[in-house]
């Protein structure tokens, strides 16, 4: 193991995951719940808002995964790290809001937009940083 | 190139996408037989569950993706090669029973899991491990 | 910061976020046109359309990163580059394509297909490369 690797947002990574399994393992607590087998995705609107929570998870996830990285590899770790944490935060705000109402899930949502832009903007700082160096050798 | 990089860990990556487009192209191939036009998502339950099979895969592959990254550095390359080609033939095993019926995937499905526990618990002694050692200075 | 990191690689995935992230958002300013409001996914043709576009782009996106990253890092960064790049345009043009009828997604499929082909070529090369010098001592 390289004891200079960023491991503390594998770490990060690692812990989203699991979050995403357990957010997973709910959806299939409420298709039993409701007694919905698969490869049925139809039922009451309770199941439907779970459902398409869990979705809107899978679909943000490999986004996530791509910004922490880029901003933790190329403007800072621990902000990467917090950036993380925080988007674990937002996401599950966003599926118990969901849960509850589709208007519930809106302040989970733009917790996580707000999070993605601040990483995004951070992100641009590092890269842009880091290609004027390694490309044109010039320190900012 | 680096030499040192994890080059097996590459390339059971590289297999894992291989294999994820290879089951796209079977929903692909099925939306043809029973002549579902895109953008249409419903069909006989033949199709609803080679359909609902690929999904699950989609929802998982990031998952896998970080399990063995952080499995692979933190804890051991080799053991994350084992647990990637574990994974693939459970998802494979999981898609040719869905295809069969609702119940047959079960298999499959506990083998992923089986896999993601083993995965789980070793990335989680080899990120302990880690950062004991790189921020306290404990070696264990 | 490593600045032997690949930066370009990374700069090429984080550009490709923010392009799901502003797919994402056209599927969500559609359900506004047309008052479709979440958990529902089901509405109008167009929206249809969009939707599933959308669905694709997300299927295709951890593949992707996958082939990029493995294709960058053990056959060339610049290679891995351009094929991120042509994949984000392939991309698009599958996007407005879909849009318009389920036929015109085929020209942005086939693009993305071609891409995805020849970065598997060159990544095996480039595995294959890399495990006979690192396992075998064979330099070819």
């Amino acid at each position: 193991m390289e004891t200079d690797a960023p491991i503390l947002l594998a770490a990060v990574s690692f812990l989203s995951a699991l979050q995403m399994a357990r957010l997973a393992r709910r959806v299939g607590l409420c298709r039993l719940a409701f007694n919905i087998k698969p490869p049925s995705v139809t039922g009451p609107p309770e199941f439907q808002r779970i459902f398409r929570a869990h979705q809107n998870c899978v679909e943000c996830y490999p986004l996530f995964l791509v910004m922490i990285w880029t901003c933790g590899m190329f403007f800072n770790e621990m902000t990467a790290v917090v950036g993380g944490l925080v988007y674990m935060v937002a996401r599950q705000i966003y599926f118990e809001g969901y849960i509850k109402s589709g208007e519930e899930r809106l302040l989970g949502f733009y917790l996580t937009l707000g999070d993605f832009a601040i990483m995004s903007l951070l992100t641009v700082i590092g890269l842009l940083r880091g290609i004027l160096l390694k490309y044109f050798q010039i320190q900012l």
